[in-house]
């Protein structure tokens, strides 16, 4: 008897139904092109950052959906102040709004990177295997991450901690334009990252780092709530401190719930840096209170009985407010936006809450 | 006028005259050979284990002096026990002896390993890097080393922390067999590593490591009196444990006086793997001791008024007596010899001693 012809199933990639990609942007999305064959069968999530009466150009054949700002004040109510408007911290209404169990954010200036050996470096798939595997943030392993394949845990780590941790976030890295302050950048305007360095590692327990927002991906359901990116931008006295916050703030809040952050691969190819004058004068007060907010998130310390990131997150925003508040006024400020922020969250993603409709493009 | 001919002055090595490479063995030292490029003008101290009357071949041509187990008692005397017999823990009689700055230690079985563009890695001059600049033991660099050529400070590392910290300790890896445990071997015997991840990095304030003895450097001056690798071998109900013990000891002291730990390059071959089921029966205790020495270096603090390595190393002592005495009367052996050891480095490092006369080898 012939087997009747049946056609295959085109494989699925990973975590396809559970993965959203959030993109801020001011401009037409031409760098999509590049991302086609690793982001074409996601959803994205586009946050229109600026003139909302603009048009922005999306390549044909993605799936999305893209909030203006007038989008995100008719959704928000009065909440929307606490998101921060002419500044890429805008893109943490995309963690908001979705509905997914996991988020990549990157930045359109970020190209497809290539690995040593010339081939094309997935990104996102990168970023899944790191969030998929469990994190080692109570001791340091030696030959980085332990769950890769052709590694393990090394002699004298101990056997009780080798189950790991769940892995909140995963950071990656760029080649080329590395990301550097204004001074730095100022001074070294031709440094380019050309290292490419074959490892992931987590960031251990009670160790700050600068997270940058440019290549990210995290676990919305354990983290969500803490990757408030801040206000920033427009009306602020300050900018390009939206994914510092958000990193020491989520990192305070992985080490007391026990989860784990990753860094070093993926890499993406970062194209162009920005202008250092511009850079300046944005960092200009945040060069200043990062001497006093970074001593001040190592020493936080929550209190037992803050289980969900929630409570964790709205306990911080109480401490910022103690303890900030008097280096600048602005912390205040921001103490409040993290209030609402959460609010705004719950508010979002309540039990039984309809999802928003959806202003632009097309969904499923 | 004819300039008359000179004679070029041939380059000196780096730290040539301050720095003894110490080597732990049973064999002949033939291993030797291929280190010659690199080893060749450094002084050696060979710390000859097990049977004194056999005697070590080294290979011609390099300067070294040697000590038996005669030489260590005579040396040190009634002191003498605090160093292990029939392990590899006694190559820290080496670091006790040595009247110099830095040591660099490697086992022999270890050879030059190739970078991934096939050239020789001349590991003794990268640890050097590593000891003569700073560590960031306070945050963390997401380009890891910022003072390595083409890398910096990433955007969100506070400028006050840029300055770094002195660098105690540089702890090199392995390309092809993977420093593993027992259990481990037992169940990958396969398993090679061939991963050469291109980074150096602090290991963060506050985090433990597992210290591997086979490719270790270290400032003396500034660590010295805490790497003593413990009791172990003969006698001892312990062994493989030597390097750990050291690695966590020094790491919390480090932590202590504000110094810095890397880990990373340079990569050496490990040739042979050691016998699995051997390696079981001496580590069969430190797995289960290990579950409760960690947790106890991960909550130990120093006090204040402990400025030396040696006061903080005796402090130590105390503690583990008191604490880990408990869990088996081996560590209040342990914490006797810890207490042994800092009375004989102190011995033969008092100002104004007179060098230990050099019992074997050539000298300067």
């Amino acid at each position: 008897m012939a087997t009747p012809s049946v056609k295959p199933t085109p494989l699925s990639p990973p975590l396809k139904d559970e993965l959203d990609i959030v993109i801020p942007t001011i401009r037409n999305l031409d760098f999509l092109e590049m991302w086609r064959p690793f982001f074409e069968q996601y959803h994205l999530i586009i946050v229109q950052d600026g003139d909302p009466s603009k048009t922005i150009r999306v390549p044909d054949g993605f799936d999305y959906e893209l909030y203006n700002r007038n989008d995100i004040n008719r959704i928000l109510g009065p909440k929307a102040s606490c998101i921060s408007f002419k500044d890429s911290a805008c893109r943490c209404f995309g963690y908001l709004i979705s509905k997914k169990k996991y988020i990549f954010t990157i930045d359109d200036d970020c190209f497809v990177a290539k690995d040593p050996s010339g081939n094309d470096i997935n990104a996102l798939q990168q970023h899944i295997k790191n969030l998929l595997t469990p994190s080692t943030p109570h001791f340091f392993n030696t030959l980085y991450d332990p769950y890769r394949e052709g590694a393990d845990f090394v002699r004298g780590y101990p056997f009780s901690l080798r189950e790991g941790a769940p892995t909140a976030v995963s950071h990656g890295l760029w080649l080329n334009i590395p990301d550097y302050d204004a001074p730095t950048q100022l001074v070294k305007p031709l440094e380019r990252n050309t290292r490419f360095v074959d490892a992931v590692m987590t960031i251990p327990k009670g160790t700050l780092f600068p997270m940058c927002g440019m290549n990210l991906a995290f676990d919305r359901e354990l983290i969500g709530p803490a990757m408030y990116f801040g206000l920033m931008g427009d009306g602020q006295p300050i900018g390009r401190y939206d994914d510092m916050w958000a990193g020491w703030c989520m990192k305070v809040i992985c080490d007391h719930l026990g989860l784990g952050v990753k860094t070093g691969l993926p890499y993406i190819w970062h194209s162009k840096a920005s202008n250092p004058f511009v850079n300046l004068k944005k960092e200009y007060n945040g060069i200043f209170w990062q001497e006093k907010a970074i001593p001040f998130f190592q020493s936080v310390s929550l209190p037992k009985d803050c289980t969900t990131v929630q409570q964790c997150y709205l306990t911080l925003a109480n401490e910022v407010k103690a303890k900030l508040g008097e280096v600048d006024p602005y912390f205040v400020k921001l103490a409040d936006a993290m209030v609402t922020w959460i609010e705004a969250w719950d508010e979002v993603n309540s039990p039984g809450k309809k999802p928003a409709k959806l202003p632009n493009g097309t969904s499923k």
